[in-house]
C-alpha cells in the first residue's frame, strides 16, 4: 500500500455505469517526512476521506476487494484513514 | 487510476482475434497542473473519448472489468471522461 | 499497453513446460517520436510480428488473454502489430 | 519480491472492516548493501517481523495469499524474515 | 517478462507456511548489453538457476502459474534459464 494525502476531486458525468456514486479523490504519496511528493493517483474513497487527509491506498486486483469498489474498473482504493504513520528507524 | 489527456490514436490490423473493433488510444499522463507529461500508455476506449480530452484509465485487471474489455489482453481503459479535476491543496 | 519495436530474441532451452514452443521477442519501449528508449521487456509473441516491427504490448493478468499465452507464466505479450500510430496533438 | 527493513508501523482506526487487526508495517526497500533507500511501502505483517528487521514482501495479487490477507484489499505482504542475503556475484 | 542474472540467495527461516522448500534467488536487471543494473529483485526459482546464470522472470499473478509456485505468496519467478539473449536491431 501506498501513503498520502487527498489533494484533490475528479468529477466525471460520462463513464461506465458501475463507476456511478464513487467519489474519485485525488492522492498526492507523501515521503517519510510525509511531505507531499509531485506523483498521485486517483482514488475510489472507500472510507470517507476528506481533503487533507493522510490515508491508505491499495492499488491492483485488490483495490476491488472493498465493498464499494467490488467488480468495478477502479486500481485505486482509499482503504483507511490513518491515525499516526511512526517512522521509528531511519 | 491515472489522469491523462487523449493525445493520439494507435490502428494495427493484425491482432489476436478479440481485439476486434476495440479503439486504441494514445493517452498522456497529465502533471498536478494537468500539464502533459512525456510519458503515454495506450488505452482502450470505454467511453468514447476524443482527442484532446481529459480522461480517467484504470490498468491491469481492473482494466478489463468493462462490457468492451471483458476478458480481452487489454491491460489499460478509458473508463471516464473527466469533466473536472480540482486540486483542493497544495 | 505499451507501444514498442521488436529488437531481438530470447533463447531458453530449460524453461518451465508449459512455456514449450513460445516465441520470447525482446520489445523496446518507444517514445512519442517512436524513438526506442532504454527500456526493455521480454515478450511472447501472439501474433508473429518480425524483428524491427512497432508492436503493442499487454502486461500483467491480461498478458494470459490471448490462446498462446492462457493459462501461462507470461507476463507480457505481444498483441498486435501497429500498422500506424498518429500522435494528433501534444 | 523485494527486500526491506521495517522502519515504522502506521495506525488507522477508521478503515475498511475486513482489514480489523492487521497489522501495517512501514518497510523500507534496501540496495544491493542492504542499505536503506528513500522508497517505502506499506506492507500487511503475515510473520510477526518487529522494527529493524530484514524482510521479503509479496506484491500485488499474491500478496492476498497468506492466511493473514485471504480476499482482503492489501496488495503487500511481510511473508518472509531474512535471516540472511548472500550477494555472491557482483 | 524482465532479462536478469542470478546474483545472489537470501535464507529465511521464519515464513509463511506455503513458502517452505520454496528457493529464493536474488535476481540483477540487466541492460541490453547484458550488464547488470542495480535494480533487483527476489525470485522464486522454478528451473534449478545457479549463480550466475542468465535468465527470465515473470511477474504479478503469472508467477504463480508454475507447479513450484501455484497459490503462493510468491510475486516473481524465474521461469527460464536463458540460452542466448540476441539483440538484432539497436
Amino acid at each position: 500500500m501506498f501513503l498520502g494525502r487527498v489533494v484533490g476531486t475528479v468529477w466525471a458525468t460520462k463513464k461506465e455505469d458501475s463507476l456511478q456514486g464513487l467519489k474519485f479523490q485525488i492522492v498526492k504519496k507523501v515521503d517519510d517526512k510525509l511531505r507531499l511528493k509531485s506523483d498521485f493517483a486517483i482514488a475510489v474513497d472507500a472510507v470517507g476521506a476528506g481533503a487533507g487527509e493522510l490515508v491508505l491506498c491499495a492499488s491492483g486486483s485488490s483495490a476491488r476487494l472493498t465493498s464499494t469498489t467490488h467488480n468495478k474498473p477502479v486500481d485505486t482504493v482509499i482503504m483507511a484513514i490513518v491515525d499516526q504513520a511512526e517512522f521509528t528507524e531511519e
